[in-house]
């Protein structure tokens, strides 16, 4: 007797490493949810869809691979905009669905939850995704869940599996399982890039290596310190890139990201002579909204889908081939010297009963984290000012720092907890954002969870009132300190001052068994360095006419 | 100096009687939040941006267009779910997009928001609406604005409006504003069809009218009236068409829903010679799951759509028209023969220290109501055992009874009590569908509204449990009756008792200044008898496996 296809689907998660799925059941996936109990992984319920979408793109980022679980329409729509997430920040997120029985699909009947036609999501899905499927046919199931989980490996984006509920327990076909020839690099063509890099960064005076979010996604983050120390070339980060080299590191030049960045980065990096730029996301927030210039007549630029050396282009390198391979040359080791991060934390001295501001809050969080803090950022200034912290580890900085949807960190802090049990996350949310998916707490708090919760509690979307203010700015005042009192568990704290905050702090330190959330009183008007810059630059766009 | 594409925008909406527009501001779509705050509509802030699509459906419902205002993909991907059950149940939404400018976009750079291309979203939009814009063109913005919105009055489905920012104060061009003729029915193919049909009702012994959703989207509850008093023919209703008449009507036959109805309902349709189907949406649920049993042979079916006699069908007939036409054409007048409706309410007896069973709750919700509650029922228990309500007014049962969205009832709420302000929403809600949207209280804690919000709170997915049960079905249980704390406003009341819900809800009816929210805690095995029998049907779909 083969698998069924609900069995042989479970069996090729875990194999991938899954052990946590996430999700809000419903009765067109309620056979998988059965199967899924009976299996080693583990079902997450959140209080609604949208939570189980950011939570597994952000187990995801930390994973190597995330699921998504959910019924027919009105679990799936629920998810097309964290699927769009996780496709614009290339995170390897599997979507399964269930759906009507395909015999009930017969003669288009009018199914609840159907929308117009039964593919309707099937054909959302294919916008937002790099591979999709429908398992309605026994004989090719087990071939279509290798093809898609492999494009989700191949690209690091999210995929979509339909899985109609008459399906699930069907045997599948092993015989028509397809094992896809691992991709590689052409080995000419990887050859004559190398030879051509390796003779540019040797001939160089100052190389500088920009590392960006593929590093993490294509787990390159032991071949990027190899690199590094082997040759001393210098490392800086682009905000998606953020943590992918351990920030102490005395090859960390900062954070690239033209004026929204370090100072000293910008100066280093622009002024370098051969840039290398690895697995680098060209997007506007990345690069300081087009306020960076970088020259690709001096620039090596290696992604997973272009190669290209100064102005002309190679095809069919892998990117982690190239890296692994510029580890293996003859590069010359140099001289580094770098002087000490800038934004290395100082002892912070405690004001009491000063109110706290802005810059002053990030840098009592910045001397707040150790080795085992995650720090997950919101979209606003819980992004931005989060841009200056001093993060310890790698690939402990998660943020939608280019697609920008806003209510991922609280859900996210599920996810990432799940993934690495070892680490408490550390959330940076504005009230806005809070109010979106804050109460994902509940599942935080179901499967005992403990992260930190810092909600920049300044009455509303701050990120937007310098573009243009008016009312649809203001939100109303929740008092999230006694969200616990709600939820039966866990640690609330109001804080004003910096001495509040210093007591919650340490409060929250040895607070383990369940969540705290601080609720941080911030001028309304106040904001981060980087937040006045980078309005300052969007603000003029929203009230152009033309 | 022509009018800017905004300001068109915002008087076109205006003209079809839209006071409030539901959203979350962003950058891409700030100017025209700036202009809709200078307008005499008010915009509506929600927590999530599936709140405002929710709120806009129900919205659209009462008032007969609704509106969504939010930004690009971030925004707009959060409400495909709530668009798709829009254009499922009829419900003409407006949703209006902001997008980045039309000079941003050349060489197709990574602006933040953007998912695969700058046209994703109006992609997934074209799938889930009648009619799509993009209004990136001044000469042609007013026509394309003017053509999307005819499309939501002709189809009562939601359209698509998407704005670069660059245009919103671009003038127009008024020149090219199209007047498309009214749509009309063919005089000669109407005229013979209403021939046939009314000689078929007259040699008819017992002939009855089921109906539907259309008779409230085209708003012909006077005419269905006039219709039923002319005629004496009695008028039953599906679960979608629940209170299209005033349910205390002599006329009323009660809710044909098959086995999920009333049975002297079914009997009476079922037994016709003469079934008239107007506006009826052929749906599984509205049609107990198939367990109703219609004969075309005996049937004229009208609708928006479609138009069939017995076997036979016509084209280009307008419901309205058809409807007119019965009214006008020479229906003989006939004895009316019906008992008394089975389920008005009897004066309910409290039985002090008695545990709430959900077959009491809706006795005692019953005699609760008065002429000015609209009753607002999310789906599961709460809609089934609402089906057995006696509602006052028209159209004053709101319930998404085909798409069946959990999280619809709280913020359908804000928008129900905008559309009619004389009028207070009943929220019957379970306690999972309340975990996904209930915080949108918020939202109504700050407009100053009132509705009364009862959690049928059972601990899980009630409906779930009969299908296949397993702790993917269970909710944390959350202390509804303190959010009020929360929010700063608000009245909340624990239940355990059938006393304590007669002093919440009496305490209720006098507390005009806010909201109350009414935690009554249920047995988690206990449900309707309308749910035990759906249950029974489709659980033996859920776990079939061919």
């Amino acid at each position: 007797m083969s698998d069924s296809i609900g069995t042989y689907l479970i069996q090729r998660l875990l194999a991938h490493g899954i052990q946590h799925v996430f999700g809000v059941p419903g009765d067109f996936v309620l056979g998988f949810n059965k199967l899924l109990e009976e299996s080693p992984i583990q079902f997450i319920n959140t209080c609604d869809e949208q939570g189980a979408g950011f939570a597994a793109d952000a187990y995801a980022r930390l994973q190597g691979l995330g699921c998504v679980c959910v019924t027919y329409s009105v679990g799936g729509l629920k998810i097309a905009n964290t699927t769009a997430q996780a496709f614009a920040e290339k995170s390897p997120v599997v979507v399964i669905s269930g759906a009507p029985g395909t015999t009930e699909c017969i003669k288009n009947p009018l199914l609840h939850h159907k929308v117009r036609n039964f593919d309707t999501q099937f054909k959302i899905f294919q916008e937002l995704t790099v591979a999709a499927t429908v398992l309605d046919n026994p004989r090719t199931a087990f071939a279509e869940i290798d093809r898609v989980l492999a494009a989700a490996n191949r690209y690091k984006r999210p995929v979509y599996i339909e899985l109609p509920r008459d399906m699930v327990n069907k045997p599948g076909n092993p015989d028509l399982q397809t094992s896809s020839p691992p991709e590689i690099s052409d080995p000419d063509t990887l050859a004559e890039a190398l030879k051509e890099a390796v003779g540019l960064i040797n001939a160089a005076q100052q190389p500088v290596i920009l590392a960006d979010v593929e590093i993490h996604r294509f787990g390159l983050q032991d071949a990027l310190l190899q690199l590094t120390e082997t040759t001393n070339i210098p490392v800086a980060e682009t905000i998606l890139g953020k943590s992918v080299l351990n920030e102490p590191h005395p090859n960390h030049v900062g954070l690239y990201a033209g004026a929204l960045g370090s100072e000293f980065a910008r100066q280093y990096v622009e002024s370098s002579d051969c840039l290398i730029l690895l697995g680098v996301f060209l997007t506007d927030l990345n690069l300081g909204l087009f306020t960076a210039h970088l020259d690709p007549k001096r620039s090596i630029y290696v992604t997973s889908e272009k190669t290209s050396i100064q102005l002309h282009s190679y095809d069919q390198i892998r990117l982690q081939d190239f890296v692994q391979g510029l580890i293996q040359a003859k590069i010359q080791r140099r001289e580094l010297n770098l002087p000490p991060s800038s934004h290395r934390p100082l002892k912070f001295e405690v004001v009491p009963n000063q109110a706290v501001t802005i810059a002053r809050l990030f840098e009592q969080l910045n001397s707040f984290l150790s080795d085992d803090t995650i720090v997950i950022a919101d979209v606003g200034d819980a992004l931005f000012g989060g841009l200056g912290m001093f993060i310890h580890g790698r690939t402990r900085f998660l943020s939608p720092a280019y697609y920008a949807s806003l209510g991922f960190a609280v859900p996210a802090s599920l996810g990432a907890q799940l993934a690495e049990p070892s680490a408490r996350p550390l959330v940076l949310v504005g009230d806005g954002a809070f109010q979106m998916t804050g109460m994902e707490l509940s599942a935080i708090a179901r499967y005992g969870l403990n992260p930190i919760i810092v909600v920049l509690n300044n009455q509303g979307y701050g990120t937007e009132r310098p573009m243009l203010d008016g009312k649809f700015n203001d939100v109303l005042n929740w008092q999230y300190s006694r969200i616990p009192e709600i939820l039966g568990t866990g640690c609330g704290f109001e804080i004003h001052t910096e001495d509040e905050l210093a007591a919650a702090l340490s409060a929250s330190r040895s607070h383990l068994e369940s969540f705290c959330i601080l609720d941080v009183h911030l001028e309304k008007h106040d904001m981060s360095a980087a937040l006045n810059r980078l309005t300052q630059a969007l603000g003029e766009r929203v009230v152009t006419t033309s």
